[in-house]
């Protein structure tokens, strides 16, 4: 799996460099408003219960692989609004048996340092979310009435490990390396697995491990992630759900005035949330072990009525 | 299904009364401290890769069905510490696109009112968590330091709905009435299913259901739950995960001095998690639909080290 | 001092009504939009040094009162969004010396249950603030672009206690009683005090005494305070502050369709801050004890930029 | 108030070293326990109402001068645990009149990034807190039972600033820099004015103008403050307060084994209140402008029942 799918003789970046106007052609394409009548749940339509029972067969080994961060108080270059953890009870002396020990979680959880699914109503796009909702009309302070987390429920499906440093024989993808159509149809063959219907693709690009070992740095500056030209073949594909240890989107943007545009081609356009920050150094050790790439996946983002999104802890079962 | 297999002629209370001596014998009794060398995990040690296979090969229709209650940001007598849902951005009209929405979650989860797990260090019992781990040694201001649920990771194991008031034919167990062993037996048998080693054992009272018709109580004050004189027959029958719609002690407590003595029984003596103040409602419904009370759960707790448990939002897939 | 200057023969009310007409013109009438240059300080600009100088003049014995209610964190009819507070830290036996103890605060301090200040910022009027700024224009989720408690800074004035149930003779006023012009002035006449320009007026209804003796209940509801019609004489007599045991409306509120019209027109009208849901029982004591209703009042709120207020703990010094 | 008081012929540093045999001896040499009624108050006791009227008579021209640094959402080397600030409520179009905007705020205010004043409960040495009580048995999860801020109430008192980059004639004293009691008795003799019983003391090194201009760095590496030798003097001078723009302690420590022991003398042995992180620019430049270093100063905690201290947002009034 060492070949270098794409042929680069210097350091691939971030391009090609994409105009607003070829990104709105783009976005028109693989646009799927008006495609389901459950329609804050977009993609994940797309999984129905003989999606799940594939899923489910997918699993031989009987291994679950978790994929969240820990949750990390602590600020840093990628963790700019650091979770916050409080013991809220600590068992005294004196209390009537059993003694109990509590504590109060909080986050900011969109941004770089918590893994978390985006929901629907986390992105909008020229003033609209999905399926062509205003998006001023429906988010206001009290949160979503259009694309809540609460409307997503769990996702069962079959996941695909896009391990691009496994296939290029390297420890990480730099930051700032754009990862494109022809990328992933080389790691689908170095890998053994094809993308389908309602399929989970968890792209590695490997950042969760060189920050083990170099440090954090600002993934907002330069990260590993999806070029926008490899969506047209995601949405042909018809995926349910886009994740990984970055965001999706490749950093700098090389779409004209717009920070991240992957994340509206994915989630306002295909309905298609994204799972970020994840950690996959362990699914990659277990899928490489196992030499499959394919595995059920679940996904149980927290029952919050309007919420944008939730911190998660998907599980790989191989 | 109606027969009622306490055979009462009275409401049935939340007795036989426990002395303390009892308790203590209980304790030791269903205790295995020293069994797991991930001591941490517990009864989550039973759940071996066949035990995952196994759970996978339950799943027959494909349906995916959550357990998750809302997340409640009002005060009520079953809700005293109110999670909290601020929206941190709105996606400014001015600002480059794709505009972004986000939120801030926040809960101090154990109590009423959050579905949530409880990890190992969330119950001491004379000075000492599971495994005998000195609490005041491994649990302070920054955590637990033993039993945080981030040693815990996923669980995919065989669920099984006891779904009692199916059994009896009613809505729903009155708050106070008591579970005894004798009602496990006699549920197995009105639902064809029989508990086994690494089993996920979810109690329906029928609570959620309960207070949606007449309103929230204080479950502090009465709740239905398990006798601590069932928990033997749980210990034996090796189950990792005892779970349900309340938060699994029968309330007013039946055992002198101890507020939730099943707590100290599953958590501290057995090693087993808790799953506290699920809606067990739907799945009660995709249970009699099916005709089958055994499926697949995942539980997905966050990645939180030194938490003592986690929100979440577990799936049951049939 | 208990003649009662109502004259009224039965319970008074919180009338008479008032249309939304009747309600305009008053808010035209007491407006002062575009007097200041510093806007968002409202008729804080009242307050000059020479105001200052004459608050501490009228300290004579040197008592310090605080009016701030504690930090609750309980939830109750008057407390729907309780205060957070969580131990950070407990000084570990084996940390190095000196051991310390830290802890975190949290509120979303508006409503019932928090003593604070309104900002400028926190009622808009026909979509607009004080001074006529378009609220849509200039506050968002990232907070208040105008108006911000932050340029308020802190406030040294002289303070007038409006003790109507020591002028009336009774522990306290009902909720739902509404206080009027005639009500001030004969207060000022009993108490021996005049309000003059930059004063804060401090309205005690008895509302926390009430509350300590029969319990808490929604003062969203029922509460003691202004009627409208009270208004125009303080803004004729060009106070700086207005505060109180409850929130400065009387409620329910008899005006045609809005909630809380003394706080458009106090904060969006006059630019005069509110300080809500103080204890005023010592201050009434000291007041009582002292023979005088006047004294220096201190507020200072947190340098919050965009905020909308701030929990307070203010001070009068008699 | 351009003669250097230390004539040191090279750049000050935080020394000399300080054996731990010797801090004991200080501790015990400035020890107060035992001596007020009112424990939890420590040397806010010694500020009679007296001294409020001699407080208030200090005020000459009445100008109102905040010490609170901005609210700060941001991380920073000087801010690892950040405050929050989120808005609850942003007065929809909908509801009705008038429209409320509202807001959040959280802050783990202990560190060195929130003005704040310490309670007595926040610092113990050798297990004890002021007055000899034991931390362990009146700190826990629930909060302080002795020394909390709830028991402090208000301050109004002399305050004094000591400003000795003005006293130097230097922007700012460099991190890492002590001040001495002969800085102190020199810049009594260069500002015209003596410390004296109650007075709240607040040491200007220009560290907040230092970072406006040099950007942020950790404080806890090295600041300028006090060094322990100064102590003896603030305690002979029977003050009430100590504060400053940065948490007192020169850093590196210059005694053996303690991280903040200027932290220990004046919150624990001496029961002195501690101011931290103040702004003092405004005023450094109001005392200038006047001629004055000596004016009233107040500072009022929220009232937080078992905190260890309040975010506060001082004021001096000259």
């Amino acid at each position: 799996m060492g070949s270098n799918p794409t042929c680069a003789t210097e350091a691939p970046g971030n391009g090609p460099a994409v105009s607003r106007r070829e990104f709105d052609a783009l976005f028109d394409a693989v646009r799927t408003w008006g495609r389901w009548t459950a329609a804050d749940r977009g993609a994940w339509n797309r999984v129905t219960a003989d999606h799940v029972r594939r899923a489910t067969a997918t699993v031989r080994s009987g291994t679950a692989v978790p994929m969240g961060r820990p949750w990390d108080t602590r600020p840093g270059p990628d963790n700019a609004r650091p979770a916050l953890h409080y013991m809220s009870e600590l068992g005294d002396v004196e209390a009537p048996e059993p003694a109990v020990y509590k504590d109060f979680l909080a986050a900011d959880y969109h941004g770089k340092g918590v893994s978390h699914l985006d929901a629907l109503s986390h992105v909008a796009y020229r003033g609209r979310l999905y399926d062509g909702r205003a998006a001023g009309e429906v988010v206001d302070a009290a949160g979503a009435r259009f694309g809540a987390v609460s409307a997503l429920g769990p996702l069962v499906t079959r996941g695909v490990l896009v391990d691009l440093p496994a296939v290029l024989g390297i420890d990480w993808l730099e930051p700032g390396r754009a990862v494109h159509a022809r990328d992933l149809v080389a790691a689908e063959k170095a890998l053994g697995v094809t993308i389908g219907d309602g399929d989970a693709v968890l792209l590695r690009s490997g950042a969760y491990r060189r920050r083990r070992e170099l440090g954090p740095w600002d993934p907002g500056e330069a990260s590993a992630g999806w070029h926008v030209d490899a969506l047209p073949l995601l949405a042909e594909r018809a995926i349910a759900l886009l994740g990984g240890d970055g965001d999706s989107d490749v950093r700098p943007s090389p779409v004209e005035g717009l920070h991240s545009p992957v994340h509206a081609l994915a989630v306002t356009a295909m309905g298609v949330p994204l799972l970020d920050n994840l950690d996959l150094e362990p699914l990659s050790a277990a899928c490489a072990d196992a030499g499959r790439y394919a595995f059920m996946v679940v996904v149980t983002p927290l029952n919050v009525p309007g919420g944008t999104g939730s911190p998660v802890n998907p599980v790989a079962v191989l």
